[in-house]
C-alpha cells in the first residue's frame, strides 16, 4: 500500500494566487462591466516584451539547434560556463562580492530553487520566516515536514516569525529565539522595503555566531536605486560562510515566460551532519542538480547571457527605470488618497493601507468592484500583512496612468 | 546550527555518467591518439538537430515574446492547454488509452519528474527497482530517505530488487515480497528490452491487488517498432488506478538541449494517508507544481506542440527510423564478433556481453583504449548488469558505420 507524503495534508487552503484568480473570476462573472476593464496589478507578471538583445540571442540559439554542426544536447546540470561567468562577473565580482563562477547554479527560475534548496537540508531545522512573506517559503517548508499543523488564522506550528512592521521599516531583526534557517528577501516582496548595509551586516553576524543559514532572496536586486544599499548579501563580509542567494531574470529581463534564474552557493558554506561534522552545501547542491536535473534549455541560457552584453544591459536598464517610474506614480496616487504608503523606492512594489482600517480582502474586493483593479491582499502574505495591499508596478505606462486615475476616483 | 539532509551522505560514489567522463578524460590525457578520434556511444545524447517544424515554432514563439502585443508571461504551472491536449490526444486517446488533458503535466524533462514525484509519496514506502536500472531511480530514493546505507558491491539497504536477466528477457516479474512502489521502464534503458501486453497486464493486476503504484518510465516509447507492444501503460485496462507514466521528447524530438517532457497522473490514482484514507495523487501533484514551479518556457512548449503537427510527426518518424536502423547495424556488428546481443529492436540501445566473460569496466576500458569508443558499462546500472555494456544508437550514420568498423577490428 503506497503512502503519501503526510506533510502535504497539512497545507491550508489554496495558494494565494489561485485564490485571487478565483475571486476575480467570480466578480467578472457577476459584473460584466468590471470584467471588460480589469487591470491586473496583482501577481507581478510583467507586460514584457523581452529586450531585442535577448530575442536575437535566442533566435541564434535555435538556429544552432536546427543544424547538426552546431546542435547542443544535454546542457551541464548546473549551467553553461559562459553564463555562470557572466553572472559571477557582472552581478557579484564587479560589485566587490567575491563569488566564483562555479558557485553560480543556473536554473529555470528562483521560485523552484527556493523549494529545491530545502531538499539538501534536514527536516529538524528550525525555520524563521518574515511575516508578511512570499507564501512559497512557507508552503515548501510545510511540504518538507518542517512544521506542525496549520494554525487558525494562518501560519503553521513550529515556524518562527520574524516580524516586518511599520516600526522596523519592514526589515526584521535577527531573532532572539533559536533559528537554524532564516529567510530574508530584499528588495522585499511584498512590502517593497529595502535593507541597508548595517542591518544586513547584523544579520550576517548573527548567522555566523549561531551557525545558522540565511536564505537570501534577491530576485528584485536589479530594481535597487539607492547606490548605498547592498544588491547582494555577498557584498557583506562574512556572508560566504552563512548565506545562499536566489536571483531571477523574470522581472528586469522579462523572463517570466522564458524561465531562468540562479542560486549562489559559496564553497565555504557548511551545514552540520548528525554528529556535528561540517558538510559542504556546495557539494550537496551540486549532487542534487547532477542527479535530479538535466539543466536549462540552450536558447534560454543564451538569452540569459545576452542580458549581460552591453546592449542587453542598456536595454534592461531602461526597463527598470520605466517600472520604477511606475512605482513612484502609484505611490504618489495612493498618498493623494490619504493612504499610508511604503516601498516603491528600491522595489517595484507599493505596500499600502487605507485610513479606514479595512482588512486586506475587503480592500481587495472594493478596489476590484469599484475600480476593476486587481491588487494582492496583504494578509495573503501572513497575518501581519492584514490591512495592507500590494500593488505591482509591472504594467504598461498607459495602464499605470489608468490605475492611478481610477484609484483617485475610489470612494472612502 | 543548520543540519543537512543526512540521506545525501549515504550516496555512494559519483553518479555513473560523471564517472565515465572522468575515465574518458584520463584516457584521453594519456593517449592523444585515442583523444583525437573518440566516438561517444555512452550517455545517449542525440546528435540532433531539432526538426524544422520545431525550429520554426520556436522562432515564432520568440517573436511573440519580443512584442508587447503577443508577449507571454508566467505559463500555467502544469503546462499550456494546447500542449496538454496535443499530448493526450496523440500519445494516448488515439491509441485507446483513456487520458484526459488535465492528467498531463508538462515539465522540463522526465529525469526531473522521476525525482520530483517521490516528493508527494511518504518516506516509509518499500521501493522495488529493476536491476539493472537507470541510476536516477536509485539515487533519488536514497536522497528521499527510502533506503538504508550503501551496500558493498552496489545497491542500498531496504530496496527490493526486481531482477532483469537473460532468462526473463530483461523483463522483471511482479515481486513476491512486499513492495509499495515499483519502477518499470519500457522500452528499457539500459537493456533495450520491451515488455509485451500480457506481462504488462500481469503487472497492472499485481499493483491493483496490492494497492501498489507503478512508476512507468516510457521515455523511449516512440522507438517501439512492434505494433502489438503497448506504448503506454495506460493502454492496459486497470492502469488508471495504479500507474504514473513519465515521457520525454529528448530522443525522438532531439529535445536534449531544448528540455521538455511530461508526466501522466490519472485522477483515479490514490495513495494512502497514515489512517488509510485514499488521497488523490493528482491533487498532490498539482499542488506540488503550483507551489514549487512556474512552468515551462513558452518557446519550449511551442516547440513541443510542433512535434504533434503533421509535419512534426513526419519529421520525427524519419528520425526514429534512422536511429532504429543504427541499432540494427550495431546489433549485427556485435553479433559478428560472437557477442551475445540483446535489445535494439524496440529500443535505441544494444545490450551486449563479450564471450570472454570480461567485467563491464574492463570491456569499457578495452573498447575505449582499442577502438576509441565510449560505451556505458552495464554494472553502472546495477550488479546484475555486470559483464554487459550498453551501446547507444544515438549518433550520425557516419559515426555508427565507423563504430561498427572499429568494433570489427577489436582483439579478443
Amino acid at each position: 500500500m503506497a503512502h503519501v507524503n503526510e506533510h502535504y495534508l497539512k497545507l491550508a487552503g489554496a495558494y494565494l494566487f489561485p485564490e485571487i484568480a478565483r475571486r476575480v473570476k467570480a466578480c467578472a462573472d457577476r459584473r460584466p462591466d468590471v470584467a471588460d476593464r480589469i487591470i491586473r496589478c496583482g501577481i507581478g507578471d510583467v507586460p514584457g516584451p523581452i529586450v531585442p538583445a535577448v530575442a536575437s540571442a535566442m533566435h541564434d540559439a535555435i538556429d544552432e539547434l536546427a543544424s547538426i554542426e552546431t546542435f547542443r544536447g544535454y546542457p551541464p546540470a548546473t549551467g553553461y560556463d559562459f553564463l555562470r561567468e557572466a553572472i559571477a562577473e557582472h552581478d557579484f565580482r564587479s560589485r566587490g562580492a567575491p563569488i566564483d563562477d562555479d558557485e553560480i547554479f543556473v536554473s529555470d527560475g528562483s521560485k523552484g530553487d527556493c523549494g529545491h534548496f530545502l531538499e539538501i537540508l534536514g527536516p529538524n531545522n528550525i525555520v524563521g520566516l518574515p511575516d508578511p512573506v512570499y507564501p512559497v517559503y512557507v508552503d515548501t517548508n510545510v511540504m518538507a515536514g518542517r512544521t506542525g499543523s496549520a494554525l487558525e488564522g494562518g501560519g503553521y506550528e513550529g515556524l518562527r516569525t520574524l516580524p516586518a512592521t511599520v516600526e522596523n521599516g519592514f526589515v526584521p531583526e535577527p531573532p532572539d529565539e533559536h533559528v537554524d534557517i532564516a529567510y530574508l528577501c530584499f528588495p522585499n516582496n511584498p512590502t517593497g522595503s529595502m535593507i541597508d548595509r548595517p542591518r544586513l551586516e547584523a544579520w550576517v553576524r548573527w548567522a555566523n555566531e549561531h551557525d545558522a543559514i540565511i536564505l537570501y532572496d534577491a530576485a528584485y536586486a536589479d530594481f535597487i536605486r539607492d547606490p548605498s544599499k547592498p544588491r547582494s548579501i555577498f557584498e557583506i563580509p562574512g556572508a560566504r560562510t552563512c548565506a545562499v542567494e536566489f536571483r531571477s531574470f523574470s522581472k528586469h529581463g522579462a523572463f517570466t515566460g522564458v524561465r531562468c534564474g540562479y542560486t549562489v552557493v559559496p564553497k565555504e558554506l557548511e551545514g552540520r551532519s548528525a554528529d556535528r561534522e561540517g558538510i559542504s552545501l556546495h557539494s550537496l547542491w551540486t549532487r542534487r542538480w547532477t542527479t535530479r536535473a538535466n539543466g536549462v534549455s540552450w536558447p534560454v541560457q543564451c538569452g540569459a547571457a545576452a542580458l549581460y552584453t552591453p546592449d542587453g544591459r542598456d536595454q534592461t536598464a531602461e526597463v527598470v527605470t520605466r517600472y520604477m517610474d511606475h512605482a513612484r506614480l502609484l505611490a504618489d496616487g495612493c498618498r493623494s488618497l490619504g493612504w499610508q504608503v511604503h516601498g516603491g523606492e528600491d522595489a517595484p512594489f507599493v505596500w499600502t493601507s487605507s485610513p479606514g482600517g479595512e482588512d486586506s480582502w475587503s480592500l481587495f474586493e472594493r478596489i476590484l468592484e469599484e475600480a476593476a483593479i486587481v491588487v494582492t491582499p496583504g494578509v495573503g502574505f501572513g497575518r501581519m500583512g492584514e490591512g495592507f495591499i500590494r500593488i505591482s508596478a509591472f504594467n504598461t505606462r498607459e495602464r499605470i496612468d489608468e490605475v492611478v486615475d481610477r484609484l483617485g476616483n475610489l470612494g472612502g
